[in-house]
């Protein structure tokens, strides 16, 4: 089996690749693990970029999004009691935000390239990359039983911090940074309308907590008009801050509202609603980088090279901008003979990888109570806060930071 | 002796409040433990905000400021031998900083004082506050060898973090908040022009530096025109990151000069000017904040109340900014009756302080390598001095900080 691109994993960045690659005449093969019902039930973050909703339009995989995702032009910060909303539009020149979960991206994107794309494998595991130093590297896998080879002109490693593709660079050329959190996220699925139309991040003194929302999980929508769903048809996700390690099941479902309802409180007697708990589970908090993010013609894409924690909601849109800085770079290879920009690929990536970890980290400080924490560090927070609500120029460095960095 | 204020320390706090009071035609007597030939000569920091420049001409001690002070429009961060100038007015609206040493602060207000201001006594050594939650506290002091009383409406500290005016505050009601840093400041005058005619901050693998100058410290101007001294005439102050308790003198001359050499390091060929060291010392870098900074009718102004490390050249302002909040709040008392200002005063200085303890915080860790700095957050360093490079947001919130909060 021989292509231009060889793609690992069908998340959403192997499956946008897939697209972009396709809409260049270039094409790819994309070889995912898992078969289809797996990846398309995946729970992942919700939260789409300006600079994403952009390219899936442009990608053709705008119409459903446009339809069900909810457009956020901002954010509620609660702290100290107090509510203070962040305009993003108001802010950043019109850039806003569209709550739509990745599983829905994956499922529209899938559709796409079965209908029109070129090979989308499910159950098709990639066991190693050979030859990423050659010219002419290849993905072994296994598939319906056999072991096969693809052999492409470029690997394109987004399978994810699990995935073979990062294996394949050799240890003495990477560098690894790391940062673990000591907490995680608890987070439920609650049947009950989202209690604001907004997110809402609340600091307080017994940690953090969230509250997001998502479409309804099972739902059926004929209509063809490019409208948002009214937020009343969406359930709540919550989320809030534990010790790391900590068992979702130690938490009685009345436990757990009563303690959201502690770190929501307000002065102005905003209430939060209770429902039905549909699902429960831990996440865990790291931040990760590994350079470089090309090794030859081994590129790594969104997890492989690079995790953050979900407080900035940055987790998939990095992985949109690696694989569109990649089909530029390729695109531009072909038309012009110039490798350029693939060389350019990984310190292109890495800075705004680095904006997005930065983002990401001070997101997760500003909001998180570390066990340790001094009273000192408490009244920063709090200081990092009132700043913010404040101070335009501090207020925009954060809309700036929560809308997204540019795909330059 | 009675006076309406006992103002214990004629550090610029003290001093100024003295003069902010005098002009409301409001008595005071100010108490130093020192000299007069000492309080003239202790080395402090120099970077006047804005507004302490305009309070300092609306006293009537603008005059030589404004003769000799070198009026400062933005400051160079330098990284990765990269050099990044942030313009303050273009940023601010037209704000600035006035370089100008706190022992000339001192020195003119002094003279004004006892030109024409209430008593200010040296060697007087306030030794305890007593009353200080009735209605006529006072301060019982030393002074050419008696004991004495000096019986007050109200006193302020303004005595520093040693002095006696803190502890008069019951332990059972403050609250501290407390930061250490495993760093000092090495510091030298040298006697040579400044490299730059700006600021320089410098990060460096190797640790901090910074770049700053003084007016040479013996010289004669009888000109009256209200223009700066050239930065010629001007020696160089120069700072290095040391571990902390370093002593000075394990550090040789040819030693600091290499070191400040490879700090302040660009790709442009930039060069350090070398001269004769004259000074050479270590100071400690401390955040210290105690709550509140009032108790009954004693109040609590700069160093007496918190510390900063000097990064962010916050020490001076923030004094300034509690004695201007004091007297403005003792001015209306005296002209409405109402107390509502002076009961306001420790949650008015408080907004400010820890708004200047953050900035000062944040410009800390921002430029100075911590001993157990992990390749992670040696990253996030860069990605926030990249920000603050590209971004007029993040950058427009840096020049805010720096170039000081409002006084309300």
């Amino acid at each position: 089996m021989r292509t231009t691109v060889g793609i690992i994993g069908a998340g959403p960045a192997g499956l946008l690749l897939a697209r972009l690659l396709h809409n260049a005449g270039i094409d790819s093969v994309v070889l995912e693990s898992r078969d289809r019902a797996y990846v398309e039930q995946r729970q992942r973050a919700g939260i789409l970029e300006q600079g994403t909703v952009d390219v899936l339009r442009a990608v053709g995989a705008g119409e459903r999004m446009d339809r069900e995702g909810l457009r956020h032009d901002g954010i509620e910060l609660r702290y100290a009691k107090k509510r203070h909303r962040v305009d993003f539009p108001a802010l950043t020149g019109g850039r806003s935000v569209t709550v739509y979960a990745q599983t829905e991206v994956c499922k529209d994107l899938i559709a796409l390239q079965l209908k029109e794309g070129g090979p989308l494998l499910f159950e098709a595991e990639a066991l190693a990359v050979e030859g990423a130093d050659t010219d002419s590297p290849s993905v072994r896998f296994r598939h319906e039983g056999r072991e096969e080879l693809l052999e492409c002109d470029y690997v394109v490693g987004c399978d994810g911090s699990w995935g073979v593709a990062r294996k394949a660079i050799p240890a003495e050329l990477t560098r690894v940074f790391e940062r673990t959190y000591p907490f995680g996220w608890l987070g439920i699925l609650a049947d009950v309308p989202p209690s604001h139309d907004e997110l809402v991040y609340a600091r307080h003194d017994r940690g953090f907590a969230l509250l997001s929302m998502r479409p309804p999980v099972s739902r059926h929508h004929p209509s063809k008009e490019v409208a948002s769903l009214p937020i009343e048809s969406f359930v709540s996700r919550l989320y809030l801050q534990v010790p790391e390690g900590t068992d979702a099941e130690e938490w009685g479902d009345q436990e757990i509202w009563d303690e959201l309802e502690r770190r929501f409180e307000t002065e102005d007697g905003w209430r939060l609603e209770r429902g039905p708990i549909t699902q429960k589970s831990v996440t865990p908090m790291r931040s990760y980088v590994q350079e470089p993010m090309r090794y030859g013609r081994l590129f790594l894409a969104g997890d492989a090279a690079h995790i953050v924690p979900p407080t900035g909601a940055k987790g998939l849109n990095l992985a949109v901008g690696d694989v569109v800085t990649f089909a530029r770079a390729l695109t531009y290879q072909q038309e012009t003979g110039s490798a350029e920009l693939l060389d350019a690929y990984s310190e292109t990536c890495l800075r705004r990888v680095w904006q997005a970890e930065r983002f990401s980290y001070d997101m997760t400080t500003l909001l998180h109570r570390a066990p340790d924490a001094t009273p000192f560090e408490d009244r920063l927070q709090l200081a990092r806060l009132e700043r913010i609500a404040s101070s335009r120029a501090a207020e925009t460095d954060l809309a700036e930071g929560y809308t997204g960095f540019p795909l330059d």
